[in-house]
C-alpha cells in the first residue's frame, strides 16, 4: 500500500478533486488517496507550504505528498519531485517547498522531464498524477526527471531574533478554521532563545478589546489555561492564551472561541497574515 | 476489513483532518475512513449528539466511530470508549453520546487510560487514533481503559408531552444543509401519544410569511405533498410541509426551497436551534 | 475492484454524505468510493449535468457514478441506470444525463424497479445505493430494471451558430472555484465552425472594467497568456483571458485572479449563468 496526498486549491465544488482522483485511480488502482486540503487560498503557495509542514509529519515513510496550487508548468516555473525526510513531494517549482527544505537537506530532487512521453493535450494534473503513481508504485526519480541541485525558496518574512538575545519578532503564517492565529515562531526556537527566562508575547497595537494585557504563559495545550481549581473551565471561555501548536510553531488562541458567533483571536485580537507578534525576555 | 468514521468541527481548511487520517493510517493501514462531518458547530456537542445519532446506522455493525468535538482531556472530561448498540464509539466524556444511551443502554463503557503509554507530547487525538485503530484491529476495551459504569448526558431540552396527551411541544436540535428544520421529537414518540388521532404543527409566533396556517399532515416523503394529479409538482415548490427524516426525527421543510435563493424553512419560518414546535391532536 | 463515484446537493456538513457510503460499505465492502462534488447548487440538475459531464472521462471504464441530485422519485421522475460510453450512471429521469446522452447514445438504459423488493422505509438512496452496488459487483442492469427507450432531457439553452457561419453565441454554464466561466462552446464546435479563421469573443454588455477589449485568442492553457519574454509571468496577472478547459468547453478567465480579494472573471466581467458570449469569425 502507497498513500498518495493531495494538497490544492481547487476547492470541492468544482469536479478537479473528483477528477484528479479518477486519474490516480486510472493509474494505480491501489492508491490510498488522502485529502489534505482543497481550500488553501488561490495561489497561496505560502499558505500550501504551512499546511503540509504541519501535516507530513502525521503520515507514514514513504507517502507521496501532490501538491496542486500554483501548479502551472511555464517559463519560470518547471515541475518537481523531492525526495525529503523520507517522503515524496511532487509539485510546481514556485518556492512551496521552502519551509520544509530551510529545515532539512533534500535526499534527492529531480526536474520532471516526462512531458515529451504523454499526449499532446495532457495537463499540469496529468504530469503530477503520473509521477505520484510512479512513485507510489516505487519507482525511481530518476525514471521521471533529471536531477537538480537546487530548489526556490519562497521570500516569506522569517522570525528576527534581536542582537541582544532579549526578544524574537514572529510574523502570523496562519489563521486556522477556529480562528486560532499560528506565529512563524517554533518551540524550537523559542526554546533556544529562552534559556528558562521569564517572557511575555506581546501583541500587536491593533487590539480593540477591553484586554490589553500581555500573555504571560504558554501553554502545554489549550485547557491548561484553567489554572484554579475552584471554577470550572467554562468560566476562562473567551480568554486570550498561546500554546505551541502540534505543528510546532507558536499559536495565539481565544479559549473555546468561535469564529462565527463571539469572534476568534484573529478577529478580537487584530491579528492577520503577516502581522507581527514579539516575545520579549527578562 | 474495520470502518473508522470520523466526526469533528475541525473544518476542512486545515491539516487537521489529513493529518488525522495519516495517523489512523500510521497505525492501522488496512483501516477504511469515512467522514461523517467535519463542519460541526466549534465545540457544539449537541449538535455533533444529532449527526453521530442520524449517521451510526448506516454503518455495519463492529463500526468505530471517532468523535473528535471538545474532545481536550481536562480536569472535568476523560477520554472515553463505548460499545452501544454493536457499534463502538472514542470520544471526550462531555455528553456527547447522550442522545445514544438515552435510548439503549451501553453494552460496555471504559474510561481510556493508555495515556502514561504514549509519548509525553501525544495530543488528545492520538489518543483516540490508538484507541479507535486497536479496537477496529479487533481489540478489547479493557486492554485500553477501565470499566465505569455512566458517563455524562447533555443537558439538553427534551420533549414535553401535556399532562392530558393532547399536545406535544418539542424543540428545533438541527438546521440542515437545505435550511429544513430538525425537531426532537421523533416518529416513535409521535405514534405513542397520537394513537390515530387527527392533528396539526404550530409553528412558533416568529413566522412572518404570510401562509400562517398550521401544517396538517407529516408525509411519508417530500414530494407526497403534491397531492393533485392536475398540477405538475413544480407548483408546490416554496410550500410548507412536515416528515418524519431518515433519522426518524420530525422535520419542517420548504419544498424544493434554496437557502441561498429564495430561503429556506429556518429562514422563512423564522425556526432556529431550541424553538419550540408544538404537536396538537384533536 | 470497482469505483463508486458521489455527485449530490447535500453539502459536507449534514451526515448525509457520510450516512451514504456508510450504505455503500454496507452492502459492498470493496467498492471504492470517491467523491466528485457534494456543493452541486441545491436541485440545480444543469449544474451536476456539467460536473459529471466533466468529470466521468477521468475515472476507469466500468465506473459507477451515483447522482444524488433530485432524486426523489415521483409521479414525474422515476428511478433510471444508464451504461453510456462504458460507464454506468444511477439517477433519477429529471433531464441530468442531457449533456451525456446528446454526445453519445446509450449502450442501455433501464427503469428501476426493485423498490417493491426493498423494506417499506427505504429511501430514494437506498434504491440508489442498491442498484449502484448491483452494478459495481458486476451486476446486470436487466435484473434491477426494465429495459426503456429514451429518457428526459434538460430543456438547457444549446449554443447558436449563425445562419452565416460568421459567429457562435453561446451560454454561461458554470462559474467555477475561481469564479472561471464556462461556457457551452466546445473545442470541437469551434474547430468545425471556425476552419482556421481569425476571431475574437465578445463579452456581454455588462462588462464595467476600463479593459472593454475583446478577446482575440484561445489559449492552450492559462500562462501562455504570458506572451513576452521580457516581463516575468506576474505582470499579466488580472488580465482576462481565454481557454478551451480540461472537459473541453470554452473557458473565460481572469489569469491569477482570486475570488475572495480581487475579484474574477464572474465579478469583474460581469458574467453570470445562462449570459451570452459570442466567438465573431472574420
Amino acid at each position: 500500500m502507497s498513500i498518495i496526498t493531495l494538497t490544492t486549491d481547487y476547492g470541492l465544488k468544482d469536479h478537479f478533486v473528483g477528477a484528479l482522483k479518477g486519474k490516480i485511480l486510472s493509474e494505480y488502482a491501489e492508491a490510498v488517496i488522502v485529502d489534505i486540503s482543497h481550500d488553501i487560498d488561490n495561489f497561496n503557495t505560502a499558505e500550501a507550504s504551512y499546511i503540509i509542514d504541519a501535516a507530513y509529519k502525521s503520515f507514514p515513510k514513504g507517502t507521496v505528498h501532490l501538491i496542486g496550487v500554483d501548479s502551472e508548468r511555464n517559463k519560470e516555473n518547471q515541475h518537481i519531485a523531492i525526495q525529503w525526510n523520507d517522503h515524496y513531494f511532487v509539485c510546481a517549482d514556485n518556492g512551496i517547498l521552502g519551509m520544509l527544505t530551510q529545515k532539512i537537506v533534500p535526499q534527492k530532487m529531480v526536474a520532471v522531464n516526462i512531458h515529451d512521453r504523454l499526449p499532446v493535450d495532457a495537463t499540469d494534473l496529468d504530469v503530477f498524477v503520473t509521477v505520484a503513481s510512479h512513485i507510489a508504485k516505487g519507482g525511481l526519480l530518476n525514471v521521471i526527471g533529471r536531477e537538480i541541485q537546487s530548489i526556490k525558496q519562497v521570500t516569506e518574512l522569517k522570525p528576527v531574533i534581536a542582537a541582544d538575545k532579549n526578544s524574537i519578532k514572529g510574523y502570523v503564517i496562519y489563521i486556522d478554521h477556529f480562528g486560532n492565529v499560528v506565529v512563524n515562531i517554533t518551540k524550537q526556537l523559542f526554546l533556544e532563545v529562552a534559556k528558562g527566562r521569564a517572557y511575555e508575547i506581546a501583541l500587536n497595537e491593533k487590539i480593540k478589546q477591553n484586554d490589553r494585557s500581555n500573555i504571560k504563559n504558554i501553554w502545554p495545550k489549550y485547557s491548561d489555561i484553567a489554572v484554579s481549581d475552584k471554577f470550572p473551565i467554562k468560566n476562562y471561555e473567551g480568554q486570550k492564551l498561546a500554546i505551541f501548536n502540534e505543528a510546532g510553531y507558536l499559536e495565539i488562541a481565544i479559549f473555546r472561541s468561535n469564529p462565527a458567533s463571539v469572534g476568534s483571536a484573529s478577529s478580537l485580537l487584530g491579528l492577520n497574515y503577516r502581522d507581527t507578534i514579539t516575545i520579549r525576555f527578562q
